[in-house]
């Protein structure tokens, strides 16, 4: 069990191990049994110090002079991450975000299964979206309990959020994914992270009125 | 120009600044003049003495024993975040995603316009979605500079995201969101960002995992 070999794995590392098992797999796939860390570090945009650094963790798989054999290493990441079996998640908001979220099919070739989506407009509930029907949200407990779900996606308005939250926790979601761009509350132990992409048009409007001020352009 | 004072500004604090104004600008909707630290902590969901740590950059603005002023406060952190005026961008690839961003209201508020939508699909060019008819993704170059864009967002499919930064580039674009799961590549003077909110799945996957391990359901 090596995920409990670093509990306090940090952030950072967990996007990088993900961006490794992707490449881990395409490597896979094209028949690549054994890879270098130089290798393995320029098909995932990263340098070859910090790839070593974070597959320290699963050491035995690292054959000295030669690389780390593709196969043992994915699967190693893919148990610390969670992501060697399938995760079911409920989506509360079908609106443009949330739909387009319903119809990512990248999400189910990763491993998370979409198996209910819910909203309280009743013009939206009965309504179908790749193949699933709509509930209202009110039947998220009953639902997500017949469904086996495990992890919520909130994609409603910002002031829905909380709502849409209190919906989760009672159904006895373990995991909450918000899309909404607003500060959510839920008990500790329930895993919650924002996506805000916002942030990252932020970040880029930053860097370029910084380039600006330097006369880049 | 505060901007010029902090030019390694850390990426996280960048994503707060961003929560700071946002919560600041609610103050101010509601009159509030000024704010404690303690206060607005709260309100964005941040310890205190991180906000005081990060606002120290615009120390002009705190009143020792009572606070900061709402206003200055909130348009200092705007002008070096360079949203204290809008950005006009391209959105390349008209699918699932990029139709509920080409919807997606909130981005306009915060400052980030699309003002054109690209894909390569001789289905889709020329349709009209939320108002913007779709152009053929080679028209960028001419197109870009009839609109005045800074910032592209990429919504293709992962293996078209480089041939999209491509046309991005040549249209001198400044900056890149790219939604797409694969990596691209753009040179140093082209600020990129990836939006991979599938790494926040495989987080709150990895935390369940682990209380699951701990015994915590």
């Amino acid at each position: 069990m090596p995920y409990q070999k670093f509990e306090r794995i940090p952030r950072a590392t967990i996007s990088r191990l993900a961006i490794y098992v992707q490449e881990l797999e395409a490597m896979e796939q094209h028949g690549v049994k054994v890879v270098s860390s130089e290798k393995l570090a320029v098909s995932c945009g990263v340098n070859p110090s910090q790839i070593r650094k974070d597959l320290a963790y699963f050491g035995e798989f690292g054959l000295r002079g030669v690389g780390y054999h593709v196969f043992e290493l994915k699967e190693a990441i893919k148990q610390s991450l969670g992501l060697d079996r399938t995760w079911n998640v409920a989506l509360v908001g079908v609106g443009n975000l949330g739909r387009a979220l319903l119809r990512y099919n990248i999400l189910r070739k990763r491993g998370f299964v979409i198996v209910g989506a819910f909203d309280c407009d009743p013009f939206k509930i009965g309504e179908e979206v790749n193949g699933l029907e709509v509930y209202c949200s009110s039947r998220l407990q009953d639902k997500s309990r017949e469904l086996n779900v495990e992890i919520g996606i909130i994609t409603t308005p910002p002031e829905r959020a909380q709502r849409a939250v209190n919906y989760l926790l009672e159904a006895g979601i373990k995991g909450i994914v918000n899309f909404a761009p607003a500060r959510i509350t839920a008990p500790p132990n329930v895993a919650v992270e924002y996506v805000d992409f916002i942030n990252h048009l932020f970040s880029i409007a930053f860097i370029i009125t910084q380039n600006q001020a330097k006369g880049l352009y």
